[in-house]
């Protein structure tokens, strides 16, 4: 059995290692674009802010390791075309240039996404960057290193962007992000994000809302960004509009894709080919309240959704649980965190809802440092039962949000959570904790 | 309808503040043996310290409060016999000194605990204390900053026990905790209490395990303790041996007890006499993964158990869904929480069972200040169960304790948490969160 993976990071790793754990004698053949294999991407901000000063801790295992384990790996090599009539795959070598073709008998494709980068004039300009490989980030660090880089725009307001626009405060940038959205971190709601803009303005970014980019403007480098509505010096822009699936490749091949380009699996990670298996944010993920398949590209489904496939592909029947889109996020002094449905979620499902949105604190006041917690649910009406959960607050929201992401992962009503048995000691929670609080108010 | 409560702290005043906001028109009268109403008694140790120098922040509510809702509230006053059959109680005014009877269509009884003090000869000496109620925190503190207090004592490495350690640490004294088991806060197992016993070491704590106290010598006030093995230097002594139910004014009243004296109460908080409900540390409570009552006195418990007797006093039918047992402490810089049974439990309880320790990390090692987390789990064998947790370390423990609180209070097997949903971020989680390393451990 020949196993072809196609991508490097997250899923295609995790994949190729549980079917290695499995069946050590299956034939892992690995291709991966970039230089660098099994990274975790999302400490790249930390990198670039220099709270972490070697990428190599970034990296979970190296190609040496893999091949330890008896997987041929290589990178800088591209899949350009997948033949499932034939099960063969043609491979660019980067490096080289050439051409060649590779067959299989299984075949797992996780190779992420990109970035979205819209044709805005100037979009080539020196000093524009996006941020989605480790390749990248060592290249945004070492520009935003430069001295003569003092104003930073950073193009869109979602994680990425929003993270790396605490990195460069703290690298003593002047900084500005702009968002087409009348909101950042629009997968949270309002609530959450009023407070998370507050802390963002407090902390020196400029937030600039409801504004679209149309161009960039500058010689050589980018020296300004034009938007519907003003101009913005800027030595240093970061594209962090979004992300779509690198899914391209796949056109033509009959392997089925959504309307967005992700590639459509079922639960066991099996696309509508019989041994082409898909996982990670190139893909698919099922959602266990929404019931349906949804784009959710996150690190947490690529490795959970990587390590099934791999089970699968060994002959198993694994089937993933689904995800609740749960998500965190520090910006400065506060820990957001989200899971399950948005209140938007409920709208589009024409869902009968209620929320609440709660504000209590981390630990009762006879303990020293208390600090407030807001949280907001959202509930079906009718039930109680709860469906999405957002916090955010200075300590102790994000774990707090894995308490309801169990919670509802197990369908529980509101109440029944009001009344669980959860830890009580002053320093860490009240005798009627936060989440208790919060779920109380459900009426 | 006249309601009266027994013992104005935490599962008494829950009581009647639920029946009063349920039916404004309740009568409800209130006698408490003490000074002062609905404390977080589980604050004392750090009023000791000095952490929190102001006690009234650890009072919820004050009888000024009660009464302002409609309550008639009687402190310093002790009930001293039950009569079912007459619907009456025998009241004993502490300051006057005077008995009378008040009559009841209802009766809560509240009266929570009372410490164990054996009858070591010297027990009477001058400087050996008890900490359960707030008037004894306010003795032990002004006792505490008296600078010729320098060897403390401690009898009962309990919760209570290590909490006020530290807080004498913390004043500068020489501490001393005399265990009779050969470990402290035998909730947690063994892997839990070694590092715990080590942090305490570490800190300057003398922990003399396996020591029975036979006698405290001193002439006016305590000198010396004596145990089966040697003699320690103290000027102060707790007493933090254990608590027993305060219900030996029910003997002979007909409302049943179990063998410790913990009245016997349904999930209703219903004794076995009609309109006579009992909750919080003086009962029983219903365990959720033991499936039965057992005596945890807790003010989690309490509160929840004191809520629902309100609720079914006004009329309703609310059964506890039961207690885990949850409960956590920080001992200096380590946070430890437990939940749901501990091995031990699996054991009295003939489970086949298997357990899994794991160090893992509260964040990834590319997002500084990492720290180490030990988890350990309890499972039963055949269908991976989660039956208890309990972890030890820096950050982050106590709150993922509470995940698998919910867990287990969903009856989840180990392989379905271990593939749930968590939040990841660098400052936060991993990919694969502390608490999905544990579960994918379980074999």
């Amino acid at each position: 059995m020949k196993l072809i993976v196609i991508g490097g990071v997250a899923a295609g790793m995790s994949a190729a290692s549980k079917l290695k754990r499995i069946n050590s004698d299956a034939e892992v053949v690995v291709y991966e674009k970039g230089t660098f294999l099994s990274y975790g991407a999302c400490g790249l901000p930390y990198y670039v802010s220099g709270e972490n000063d070697d990428y190599t801790k970034m990296i979970a295992r190296t190609k040496e390791q893999f091949e330890a384990q008896g997987m041929t790996i290589h990178v800088r090599h591209e899949i350009v075309k997948v033949v499932p009539e034939k099960k063969q795959v043609m491979v660019k070598d980067l490096d080289k240039g050439n051409y060649f073709l590779d067959s299989y008998d299984q075949l797992m494709i996780a190779t992420g996404t990109i970035p979205v980068v819209p044709p805005f004039p100037g979009k080539d300009l020196a000093n524009i960057h996006v941020l989605k490989t480790l390749e990248d980030g060592i290249l945004l660090k070492q520009v935003s290193e430069k001295k003569e880089i003092q104003d930073v725009v950073i193009v869109g307001g979602g994680y990425i962007g929003i993270e790396v626009a605490e990195a460069m405060v703290r690298l003593g940038k002047r900084v500005r992000v702009i968002e087409l959205g009348t909101r950042i971190l629009q997968t949270f709601d309002q609530e959450i994000t009023d407070l998370a803009e507050e802390e963002l303005r407090k902390q020196g970014v400029a937030l600039t809302l409801g504004e679209k980019v149309e161009s960039f403007i500058g010689t050589t480098s980018v020296e300004k960004v034009k938007t519907d509505r003003g101009t913005y010096p800027a030595d240093l822009v970061l594209l962090s509009i979004g992300v779509k699936p690198a899914t391209k490749f796949l056109e033509g091949s009959g392997i089925a894709l959504a309307e967005n380009g992700a590639i459509i699996i079922d639960r066991e990670m099996r696309t509508n080919h019989a041994d082409i298996y898909a996982a990670g944010d190139c893909a698919q993920v099922y959602h266990k309240v929404m019931e349906e398949n949804r784009f959710i590209p996150l690190g947490t489904n690529a490795n959970k959704c990587g390590r099934i496939a791999g089970t699968n592909l060994a002959g198993g029947r694994e089937k993933y649980i689904g995800t609740l889109g749960s998500a965190a996020i520090k910006i400065f002094n506060l820990e957001l965190g989200r899971t399950g449905m948005s209140e938007q979620d409920a709208k589009d499902f024409a869902i009968d809802y209620t929320t609440v949105t709660v504000r209590s604190a981390d630990h009762p006041g006879y303990y020293p440092n208390q600090t407030p917690i807001w949280i907001k649910l959202i509930c079906e009406k009718r039930t109680k039962r709860i469906l999405g959960a957002q916090a955010i607050g200075e300590k102790g929201v994000v774990l707090r949000i894995d308490v309801f992401a169990v919670a509802i992962h197990n369908n529980m009503p509101a109440d029944e959570l009001g009344m669980t048995d959860l830890c009580y000691a002053p320093p860490f929670a009240g005798v009627w904790d936060a989440i208790h609080i919060a779920c109380n108010a459900v009426k």
